[in-house]
């Protein structure tokens, strides 16, 4: 397999872990999100949304993180990343949902270079819409996470939802985002992150940090 | 099965689509989301996101729509939504993520309430932050439709991916972007929306329709 990913893409860093947990080998294909590597043509037949990440599998191009994460979960199926009671499953398809949909897209990069670029939007300003959407969501998940023995988001092994979690507290830590109130996320990311497979995902792993 | 929903929401659209088309029966209770109902104690207990839709079936509360296309796909699978081979199946989820993760987001109802109240953007703005996004969406989603056969998207049958794609062009044609360099979505829209099940979930056929 072979992932086309960016060491701070959240949505790669979801992938990885899935992959991780999963143990399952994979090779990385940098594509700079920074110097627009991903509008050139090679990748944009590859991926026409000309987002990371892509996971390339028996010659498939797989787009779209969550996607992946579904697609691996079939074909892979030997270490489970969702639980086997279907509403076990909505509950924790649906965290990772209001991460993947109500979070992150108002938060990445395309994004962002839209506030500064052509709304003209200041540091100041960029970083409160930044943290408003992440403090809006992150109050949710953490009634979501009421019963969460502080390892896991839901029982006791990593899931969807500890997949999509992680990367975007990752993401609230390195804009400062005070994460005070957010007891269990902390506990959860804490926990998760001295696990290998998580830890192994994170930028500073990637062959393309800098 | 009890669908809180709201006539204009997208998410909930996608949602009463799968329903019809699986031929499950369900009521509807409306949450105004312009009056901030969502925002009601009795509301945040069964969806801490204060977001619509929520479903729910046999007393559990179900949340996010692509989270519930999921439950009634394993749940009720009669009237399949996903193709049975697995690349075919992550091709359409991700056409469907595609939209709930990278249009759908950027253009909801709070977002254009923090443009207008927190950035004070005029309409010409907010309607060019809109364009924007559903534009540079639906060029990669086109692509992705290229061997479609212009009455659904995937195959000869409605998936996920027709149940996500008809409420976001309802709503690019609302803000009246033009639609005439995407002829597979304008095509697939005319001929889902001339059948029943998608025709039934439109706004203007809900109980709450203004």
């Amino acid at each position: 397999m072979k992932l086309y990913s960016y060491f701070r893409s959240s949505a790669a860093f979801r992938v990885r872990i899935a992959l991780n947990l999963k143990a399952l080998a994979y090779d990385t294909q940098a594509v700079h999100l920074v110097k627009n590597e991903q509008q050139l043509a090679d990748y944009q037949a590859l991926n026409p949304s000309q987002l990371v990440p892509t996971l390339v599998d028996a010659d498939q191009p797989l787009l779209q993180s969550i996607s992946i994460l579904e697609y691996l979960e079939e074909a892979y199926p030997a270490i489970a990343l969702l639980p086997k009671d279907l509403v076990d499953r909505a509950q924790v398809r649906a965290f990772a949902q209001a991460i993947a949909c109500d979070i992150h897209p108002l938060n990445n990069l395309r994004v962002l270079k839209y506030l500064q670029h052509e709304l003209a939007l200041d540091d100041t300003q960029k970083n409160h819409w930044y943290q408003h959407w992440i403090i809006e969501g992150f109050r949710s998940l953490e009634t979501q996470l009421s019963q969460s023995n502080g390892q896991f988001c839901f029982g006791t092994q990593a899931t969807f939802a500890d997949c999509c979690l992680i990367p975007q507290v990752y993401n609230a830590k390195r804009f400062k985002v005070d994460l005070s109130g957010f007891p269990k996320i902390e506990s959860i990311y804490q926990h998760c992150m001295a696990l290998p497979a998580f830890h192994q995902a994170a930028p500073e792993q990637q062959p393309d940090w800098e």
